[in-house]
Parts: C-alpha cells; structure tokens; sequence
C-alpha cells in the first residue's frame, strides 16, 4: 500500500516553515569555529521533518491556525530532537547521521556534548521568545511538556544503554516495547501530538487522550526504522547498514532471534553482544544478519509495525472522527501508512 | 585576612535549604541503576552551594523574602551546576570530582552524558512548579535568564575545548578573561546574583547593573580555584593535584609561563600542551610545575585574582549602599574574601 501524496506534500510544506523558523535561532554567531557551526551542522542536513509536522497537523485539524506559537512550538520540537541525536551518536557510537559523519566522529566527543547541550537549550528559545506575545500559562505548559518529554526519552535511552552495558538477554517484548515508548515514542509522536493538542485547545482538554495513537505511531516508526537499518537501501538510508548489529542494540528483531535461536545460536549470540563494541567482528555480524534471515525475524518485526499501524488508524478514527476532514486529518491518516512503508 | 563567619553560616543555613530542595526533584525513580542513581550521584556529594546561597542572599538583602519561588530559583541554579559538572568532567577528562571518581570513571561516557542531560532538565523543574504560583510572566523570565546562562557557558566551554584541541597558545590575559567570563562566571555568579535581584524587583530593575560585580567575584574565584588545583591539599579539595596541568588547560599560571618562559621552554610547554591528554608524561607536568614555581606564576595569579576581588568589593559597594546592613549582605560582603582566600 502506497503512502498517500499529501503526507509528502505536507511534510514539504510545514518543513520549509519549521526550517526557516529553525534556521533564525541557529545564526553564524562567535565562536563559530568551537560550538556554532556544529550547533547548526545537524539542522542544516536536512531530515523528513515528521515530529514538527505532526505537530501543526494535529493542531490545525483540530482547529488552530499556523500562528507564531505554532511554529515556535514546532521549531522547539525539531532543535530538541537534533540536539538529543547529538548525544545519541555519542552514546551509541554511531559513525553515520544524514549520510554524513556523526558530528563527534568530525570534532570528538568532547566538542560535541557541548554543542549538543548548546542546541537542547536552544530548543526552548522559541517558546521562551513567543511567550511574551500568548498566554504565559500556556507557554509555561508547553515547557512542562518539554521538560516531561526529555525525561521520559532519558529513561528510555538509560534503559537501552544500560541493557548493552550489562548485556541484558532476558528481554520480552513488553520491555521492547516500554524502551521505546520512552525512547522513541515520546519525542517522535507523543509529545508533537500533544502540543499541538494543546495549543489548539488551550489547555482545555487533556493530552493524555493522545497518548495512545502517539504510542503506536511510534513503535510502528521505531520498528520500520529498525527494519531499514538492516534491510534498507544505505544511499537512501544515510546511517550504516546493518549498524544496529554492530553496536548490539536489542531490536525487536534481535529480541525475537534470541527467542527462536537454538541453545547453541544463543550462546553464540549473547557471546557477540557481550563482547565491546571494537572487537565486534564484521564476520559475527554477516552470522547474525544470516540468522536473522533464517528465522524470518525482519518479517516478523514488519508484521508487528503493521499490527502497530493498524492500532493507531483505530486511535486516530476515534480521536479526530468529531473534527471535519481537512488536509491536516488526511495527513495524519496518512502518516500512519508511511511510517511503515517508508524506505527511508 | 580571613573571611568573616558570617560566610560560612549563610553558606550551612541556605546550603541545607536548598540542599532539601534539591532532593525532592532527586526521587529514587526507575530505572535507578541506568538513571536516577547518577543523576542523584553529584547533588548528594555536597558541595560548598555558593551559587544557590548568592541568589538567596542578593534577594533577600534587596527585600525579597525566602519564599518558594526564590527557594525554586535557587534549587534550580545548583541542579544546572551539577548537571555541567557532568558533562564538564567528561569533556575534561577529569579523574574526580569532590573526593569521588568522576560521573564517567564511574559508568562510562554514554551513561554519564545521558544522566547528565537528564539533570538540565531537571533543573528547569522548580521554576516550571512554581510558576503556577507566582506570576508567569517573572517565571518565564527566570527561564530566559537560565537559557541565556547556559548560552554562555556552552560558548565558553568551547573556547576552552577549542584552544585545547587546536593547541592555541597565542591567548593574552583577555582572551583568558573572556573565557572566564563565559564559562564560569555566568553561572558561577552572574546568574545567581543577576536571578536574585530580578525576583527581589520583580523583574523592575534591568539585571545588567550586575553583571560587573558577578564578573569580578566570578573571575577571582576561578583564578583561586586553579591555584587550589596546583597549590591545593588534596585532601582537602578532592579534585586530582596538577590534574589542570594533565588536561592542558589554560589557566592564568599557563598563559603567565608562556609569557615569560624562554624561547626554548615555550617550546617544551607548547609540545606539552599538543600533546594527546593520554600521551602526557608525569615528567612533563613535573617540569612545567616547577617552571611555574621558578617564574613566580602562582603569586602572579593570587595577586590578579586580588585585584579582581578589589574591584568586586567597589561594584558591591556601589550596588549595595542603598540596602540596609543586613546577614545577606555581610554574606555578601565576606563573599570576596572567601572566593579569594578559601582553601578548598
């Protein structure tokens, strides 16, 4: 099934809004060299542009028009996700972001933190510098929900690091499924969609109704984007393929072969996902991605996206049935079906 | 001449108020062992709480009372700290850090970096809670004021990293100011001082009249600290002796010594200085401690960081000759004794 044009239509054009907006708090200033052109290294690669979209989508189908606070609130939902791949790269040692070099494989990781905790304060400048012209109380509430979302996605990074440090193996999907909904669920779906709830209901309704479609939006996103990783296209793709593998993330993927692998796989496996990420041979990874293969586990985790997908088309009919059809609704129907049939 | 008592009295009194504060927001959450145990780490190791104590002590000498707000704005402040020193060792590569390995020596850079953004967000959370309860408009101020302060520490960390990974040693005295001014006395004083009289008028008064009595008490305490790094009890100041001398950093005793060392020793130091941190030899750091002690740098150094304190005590005079003697503002007062003449 083919996404529907206007998600792509969409995602062009609250894009070209959210990078002008993004590109006024990311200026050429001193010292240049040290922090501000790393700050604006990420923002200016590019990217779908889906978390700040969704955000305006969700706020205009229900109502609100494309004002300053929309797009401060979008702008602050793009800077705070680059800020938070800044110290994700670092943090999984990834090599590739963009189709380019990670920033701290360009500049070391100290530089890098920096300008990662630059940018995540910048992040709250838009919303900081529209307050003064909306309802303070409002603008406050979108910081509450800023500040509520970087934690929920610090405890999902703490749990997916902490289970590579410890080389956890006695995973189920339920525990899967609770670090992504942390770690990816929050800040890719949840928090757009319950800003731009917000700011159309001006605080009257509660975003925890969102909760649910957000969820499953994003574990249907997270799975996909996994899925891509080892099945993907890598000039389209722009991160390593197969990367995942090498620095023994514990995918839906990976969690199911641990389930259906034989004793001696198992051992074989968890031998690989204990040992440092620099000894990691190239040939253990061929041996995983073949096993990987072996048990249909890239089919499996496809499958679960599309459950997961078929969960949020019902949250969405039920959240946006009362609001009349619109661009933004067709959108957000959309979305649901591009999430999983995206290659990249 | 030793600091008043008063000093440290305020110190203890507004240290335990802010230090129970600060615990609140510590809660023993999950996950605990990938998370909320390293985020709680640094806060419970003490500290000697200056900056919270000096936001308290400027409001209250202007009038303001100790009410939650104020309380809020100075858990804030230390909660910020704490989450720099974090990112601030790992950048440094620092061993310890108040007697403790440091945060990463601990868990690993990926862990640390993670509780550490964890810990700036955290620190936006007394504001946000008290913002219901006061006026809006001073609590998003408040949160300006705390952006702009991490705005200029990012910028004057990365000097400092920058000058270290390009082995710059063309740096004057103010280029080292400059430095100073950025990365420690915005935090250190100016944003403390700088909150505590925007709560005390209420936003009424332009908090730049204060940034010189920050910048001056500010630049002699980190001149004092550095000496303490080279002159210091270990002991007593439970950071590794020397160990600025190890990171290459440049202080006001480096940019002294390469000054007045001969053409062949700036040659030795420089090839120190461009050394990988790992490739340092102790015989090196032996040697430049010794040129440091031959060319009188340290006595150099105490006698600027004097002069810094003069110059304090003449912006305190000016701010404060209109407020009342009062506990705040002897506090005040003894404070640039204290930041010059501590010995941990």
């Amino acid at each position: 099934m083919t996404p529907p044009a206007v998600v792509s239509e969409v995602l062009r054009d609250y894009g070209a809004v959210v990078r002008d907006a993004v590109r006024a708090y990311l200026p050429p200033a001193e010292p240049r060299r040290y922090l501000y052109d790393l700050v604006a290294d990420y923002p200016g690669r590019g990217g779908k542009m889906m978390r700040p979209s969704l955000c305006i989508a969700v706020a205009r189908a229900l109502g609100a028009p494309l004002d300053p606070l929309l797009i401060a609130a979008a702008a602050s939902i793009e800077l705070m996700h680059n800020a938070m791949l800044i110290h994700d790269d670092i943090e999984d040692e990834s090599d590739r972001r963009r189709g380019e070099p990670t920033l701290h494989s360009l500049w070391g990781n100290a530089m890098a933190i920096n300008a990662g905790d630059a940018l995540a304060m910048t992040s709250l400048r838009p919303l900081l510098d529209v307050a003064a012209h909306t309802d303070p109380l409002l603008a406050l509430g979108i910081l509450e929900e800023t500040e509520h979302m970087a934690r929920e996605s610090a405890e999902g990074q703490a749990l997916e690091l902490g289970w590579r440090a410890d080389n956890v193996v006695a995973l189920e999907e339920r525990d899967y499924f609770e670090m992504v909904l942390k770690k990816t669920c929050w800040l890719a779906t949840i928090h757009p969609v319950r800003l731009g709830a917000l700011i159309a209901v001006a605080g009257r309704v509660d975003p925890t109704a969102f909760v649910r479609f957000g969820f499953f939006l994003g574990a249907a996103f997270q799975i996909q984007y996994d899925v891509l990783n080892l099945a993907g296209d890598t000039e389209v793709y722009g991160k390593e393929t197969a990367g995942d593998l090498r620095e023994g993330k514990r995918t839906l993927m990976i969690i199911r072969l641990l389930q259906l692998a034989t004793a001696d796989e198992r051992v074989r496996l968890v031998a690989h996902l204990g040992t440092p990420m620099a000894a990691r041979t190239g040939r253990e990874v061929g041996w995983i991605r073949d096993r990987i293969d072996h048990y249909g586990c890239i089919d499996y985790a496809r499958q679960v996206a599309h459950a997961m997908a078929g969960a949020a088309l019902e949250e969405y009919a039920r959240l946006f049935a009362p609001v009349p059809p619109s661009r933004d609704r067709a959108f957000l129907e959309g979305l649901i079906t591009w999430v999983v049939e995206r290659t990249s």
